[in-house]
């Protein structure tokens, strides 16, 4: 790889001198300046960032923490957060925790040594302490973080009243919630308690079901729901706290010989392309995915130049009307 | 951010012995290693990669450039390619050219840039020539790339047959293919190529429809499908380049009244996610993707250690059959 002194070297010319072209510094001549860009040019020469970095008290890199790279809601965060990033001139270091604790950790600590402006750590079940001490901004998206610098929310709260209510608007006589995980305290939660609330509000005989830890990390969810619906076969109207699991629930209850939306109606939550790729199509709650992610690298940045960003944002969701309810 | 010289004046020891237990370098007493833990423990001290870095020819960061993150096929190989780094110690920076020359070009440079050990190119349908003087290894993947550094590609002629003949075996008269881009040359296109041979080779009436570049960005085929379908009523076999394109083929058809797999057969690509998620279950030639992913990471460190690599990678693929065939 050239060197600044290799350019120097092949126009004749100081390194300040070719310094000061590659930094915009100072007065240069058109003709000094055409001279230097061609022989960066000849010697495909590349300022080198890492040696810039260094004098710098941080990159312009943002570390991207998520639990499933493939699950569709974080590949199309990640999509997004990537987007946002390259607007600002920000680079993203992608990390897949798998969920587990011990990587996210590993993650954390390789971001730190790599000095990242800061980290972006999305909902994954892990309560990690550390951070604490890491100096470095963090901030969470759909996820509790009493330590974290800031947090990105969509209003889950809103969103499972939404779902609820349309399927009681609709005829629905016994409802079911089928959430993705069980044990940490997440803020998706509040998507199961507006169900509860609003059934008991409006008087409407309720499941709820929640999977093992194992079935959110493998993301197949057939064998759970099959248990699910041969016990509860009353049910009529569904609310899936995820796009993903809605999916399954068409393909499940399809075997069982119920017809989508004529015997069960389903609302989904996320709004991620899957909802828009099976058929029927899934009615659900859009997130404001591309906002949120856009929100957390507007505070990440913010937070890295030691302004003073929001500890909480919270964005609204709608209910899009697609073919299962 | 605690540096080498905060945690020697914590501890009472000089920088050089500090140095020394980080590196494992020279005796050391259990003791002055307690100490000088002890030390980084309370400072949160983080060993500057960016400062070793530096000392280094290159970083321990693989440059990984999609033309989109949230299609399933480039998530997949995203999330399998994070995976294959990590085992190795590297980190991968990720970015979305969104299929377009520029942007391809400027992650590029920004890679060389950062000094990455190399480059990841998945499938997209940019030549760029400014590749050759990057000094920088370059693994394409499904990819042709004359001046790269090797590439890794799955039997796509064999993909093609694969799924051509089950649809004749099955019974269907009159076939269709459709691919996802025309234009650029690519290796998937040995699908199409092995689709029309087969059909002649075994007198079965066919045709080939191919989208627009603007189709395969928004990822939405649903109009084109319609047109399609509308012009060829009498196709009772699709052979769809892509797990993507075959889940909205699914769609269309059963808005036309079709029934499949009894009016229509299809069989798809790639063998993602979606495949499975579908109702009916998408029957697909699989791509061994992880075996891919793997094998660009592998390729990309040895050929960054100045090894000799294979020029070009060939892996195999396999029908897998769910319900549409």
């Amino acid at each position: 790889m050239a060197t600044l002194k290799d350019v120097a070297a092949e126009c004749n010319l100081t390194v300040t001198t070719v310094s000061r072209v590659l930094n915009n510094r100072g007065y240069i001549s058109k003709e000094t300046r055409a001279k230097v860009e061609a022989a960066m040019k000849k010697l495909n020469y590349r300022p080198n960032e890492v040696a810039r970095s260094l004098s710098k008290k941080s990159t312009n890199t943002i570390g991207v923490i998520v639990p499933h790279i493939r699950h569709p809601y974080f590949a199309e965060m990640i999509s997004n957060v990537e987007n946002a990033a390259s607007k600002k001139g920000y680079k993203i270091i992608l990390c897949n925790s798998r969920g587990k604790d011990e990587m996210e950790r590993k993650y954390l600590e390789m971001c730190s040594s790599n000095r990242v402006a800061g980290v972006i750590l999305f909902s994954g079940g892990v309560a990690v302490e550390d951070f604490v001490g890491s100096n470095i901004p963090i901030v969470t998206v759909e996820r509790f973080l009493e330590s974290g610098t800031a947090g990105i929310e969509c209003d889950n709260k809103e969103g499972g009243e939404l779902a609820t209510r349309y399927l009681i608007e609709n005829g629905c006589k016994t409802l079911l919630h089928i959430s993705g995980v069980t044990g940490n305290a997440m803020p998706a939660d509040d998507r199961a308690k507006s169900f509860v609330s609003v059934c008991e509000e409006c008087g409407v005989k309720y499941y709820t079901a929640s999977s093992e830890v194992e079935v959110y990390e493998n993301q197949d969810y057939h064998d759970f729901l099959t248990k699910v619906l041969t016990e509860h076969q009353d049910v009529d109207g569904i609310f899936a706290s995820s796009d993903l699991i809605a999916a399954q629930l068409i393909q499940v209850l399809t075997k069982m010989g119920k017809s989508i939306p004529k015997d069960v109606k389903i609302v989904g939550f996320d709004d991620v392309s899957i909802a828009s790729l099976t058929t029927p199509g899934i009615t659900t709650i859009h997130q404001p995915i591309k906002e949120m992610a856009t929100a957390a690298v507007d505070v990440l940045v913010a937070a890295s130049e030691g302004k003073t960003v929001a500890k909480r944002t919270l964005l609204p969701v709608s209910l899009v009307k697609r073919e299962t309810a």
